[in-house]
């Protein structure tokens, strides 16, 4: 495979203070023309489908993907074009929207527990429980929403939630699924141009709602936030990394050499026959063999 | 209510080393006669329905009863005596056999995550996550089914399976949900006796067979890893219970107050109107009253 990043430049190292405005949003373009990131990006699917063609086979790991950023950030255009290769039989998009009230009447991870990866997959979460640390932290309708019991809205709320997705993350691990996080850093202004042309185009405006420009409007609370999660829950076994978003080619060239370097690490193989089972085989043979 | 124990007694208190054998499965009757325990139980019930009708209108906090024990030591019947004046549209149980080919799929946790009770609901697991550190840690056939990486299989395992119960367990009390968990501790004699009953029981026979008889064997095994997974995941927030359960109506009575204390102590009130709301209730009055 020709890499052209170092995954590890976007990763965040575990005990780390993240200030997102010293991270970029935009850099050198990792290709050199718009057929030269066709080809990179063919490489990288291919590279991923047979990779993900042995995790299934190998059967032990499960291999969890989540996307979170700003509106516009492009998280469904990354899942799509990075993804689009791998067999859709082992891998399994879920969408975290506003929760339902039967959600609402469980503990947060509830929703987002039941669609974990099953073993020998590659699960993809667009938005997770991570809101559960933004939007859940910024807006307050949306924390009251939960209706927690009083004793349990202590001042260090944040910190444990933090805490609680961290030991949420070192259990999965313990069990085989491994996690690997994206946030989308997008720029304010690159945002206002998606925003815009979003409005000119027919086939997207339905996306854009005024609540979406209430968001907007709290950029600011939101970076600090992402950042305060960022550093928090970032960790060895499910780390982070900041994917400069200004740039789409960019984005998804970083995120599937990514997700490849991920899959490779983890060293499978296609399991091997023992000598009974050989020798069953061929005996499978002779009886087709012979079949009248 | 006529407390007739201390449910102080029967609490492993969390840094304590449980010896099984230090623990009675025997203690001197709660009630005087069979009429009296009626009494008691039926008074007990009584409570405990008023208290989930509470719950289920005061709609922030779950209860969830976790009933572990070996085979025959009463935690269908405690379920079945205890929980049967409640509505059952506030009450949900679960038992956990052998898991599906799906469950096994995914992370330990998964099957029992999905059936954790909603806000306002008693939830009751008849075996739980704890098998995990039971059976699973005794049987290496059930483990191996498990198809964890290599990797993962670590000489601390049940520490860390231990560990990550404790986390899960002060994350769902973080959001309201109050755990209480029973050992029903049964001596070896009188599961003896027990499936010598059962053997004699026409309308019971079925539930006899010879691995129940296996899992017998290894009586002396079971004893040690639930002492150990006793003392390792008893908390504030979920602690265990040992029941002396070679009594079942004491059992029971025993049960029942523990459960009663804990609703109790959550000081839940019906939701009051707001003056907003009076007035409102008010003008549907009047409205209802003129309708032709």
């Amino acid at each position: 495979m020709n890499l052209t990043c170092n995954p590890k430049d976007f990763r965040v190292q575990p005990g780390t203070r993240v200030n997102l405005s010293k991270w970029p949003t935009a850099i050198d373009p990792l290709s050199t023309s718009k057929r030269h990131y066709r080809e990179l990006l063919g490489e990288y699917r291919s590279e991923l489908a047979d990779l993900q063609s042995v995790l299934y086979a190998h059967n032990r790991y499960s291999v969890l993907l989540i996307f979170q950023g700003m509106d516009t950030a492009g998280k469904g255009g990354a899942i799509k074009h990075v993804m689009s290769g791998v067999n859709p039989q082992g891998c399994q998009v879920f969408s975290f929207q506003q929760p339902s009230r039967e959600e609402l009447d469980h503990d947060f991870f509830w929703r987002t527990n039941k669609r974990l990866p099953e073993r020998g997959r590659i699960g993809i979460f667009d938005r997770s429980y991570y809101e559960e640390v933004l939007i859940v932290r910024v807006d307050p309708k949306v924390f009251q929403a939960q209706r927690l019991p009083k004793e349990c809205v202590s001042d260090k709320i944040w910190e444990e939630r933090h805490q609680d997705i961290v030991h949420l993350e070192n259990y999965l691990h313990r069990n085989g699924t491994r996690i690997v996080k994206f946030f989308l850093h997008l720029s304010k202004e690159e945002q206002r141009q998606r925003f815009l042309a979003r409005i000119d185009d027919p086939d997207k405006n339905w996306k854009l709602t005024q609540s979406d420009i209430e968001v907007r409007k709290q950029w600011d609370t939101y970076q600090k936030v992402y950042a305060d999660c960022l550093g928090a829950t970032t960790s060895e076994a499910a780390p982070w990394h900041i994917v400069p978003a200004d740039d789409k080619r960019n984005a998804r060239l970083i995120v599937s050499q990514i997700v490849v370097e991920t899959l490779k690490n983890l060293k499978m193989e296609y399991p091997t026959s023992s000598e009974t089972h050989k020798m069953e085989l061929e005996q499978i043979r002779k009886a087709l063999e012979s079949e009248d």
